[in-house]
């Protein structure tokens, strides 16, 4: 089963999207939060992002969920200090945050590959919600 | 200048998206968060969401961004315990939480209607994070 990642520049933001798709997942599903500087400045942290993928990693791949373009570069950052063979099963995602989070948490806990889960999570921009 | 509220099924989430979206906007809109049914509990609350309306409510309008679509249900009960006058100037919108709160947080800085600032936010969901 994959694991996922939630990168935010908000500790509360990744903390919470990890709940939430904990909850939908119904805890079946590796999943950590990797937010802020650190727990009280926002921005990003390559070493936490970092932990967070040791965290969660397995063989089937980690999908990378972020709030915004600028996080790209630590989420890189922090793919790079893996291992070699990890580094290429680790998927950045263009999913909404928490929308695709939630998503991806479901399509991952019926053990759906990464490519597919990613697809899933990244159809989720395009759900409306206000009907 | 409009005002904007944050719903989520998470408070974490909620206070979170508030923060970097004042951040963003230095300051200048007024923005609530209305999130979990209460701080601890996952889940949307009416009340809450009332409250936040309530907060940041002005005559130029009040952008709500929800997470997912099983709290629209909420913030429509929520919006129905305001004023009729105010009931009017309120907009659901189908934007991403996190991306939309962003993009919505520095178009209301800037002045915007609440029309052009709902359209700003809704075009996050296609915008790309990874290049």
């Amino acid at each position: 089963m994959i694991g996922i990642v939630i990168v935010s520049h908000s500790a509360k933001v990744a903390e919470g999207v990890k709940e939430m798709a904990e909850q939908m997942s119904q805890g079946r599903v590796a999943i950590a939060a990797a937010g802020g500087v650190d727990d009280q400045t926002l921005g990003t942290n390559a070493e936490r992002i970092f932990e967070a993928l040791q965290k969660v990693y397995s063989p089937d791949g980690v999908l990378v969920l972020i709030d915004l373009g600028s996080a790209v570069m630590s989420a890189q950052m922090a793919v790079e200090m893996l291992a070699e063979e990890q580094q290429a099963k680790v998927k950045m995602s263009d999913a909404p945050l928490v929308e695709g989070a939630i998503v991806a948490a479901v399509e991952a806990s019926l053990g759906r590959s990464l490519e597919d889960v990613n697809k899933a999570a990244e159809a989720a921009s395009t759900m409306r919600k206000i009907l």
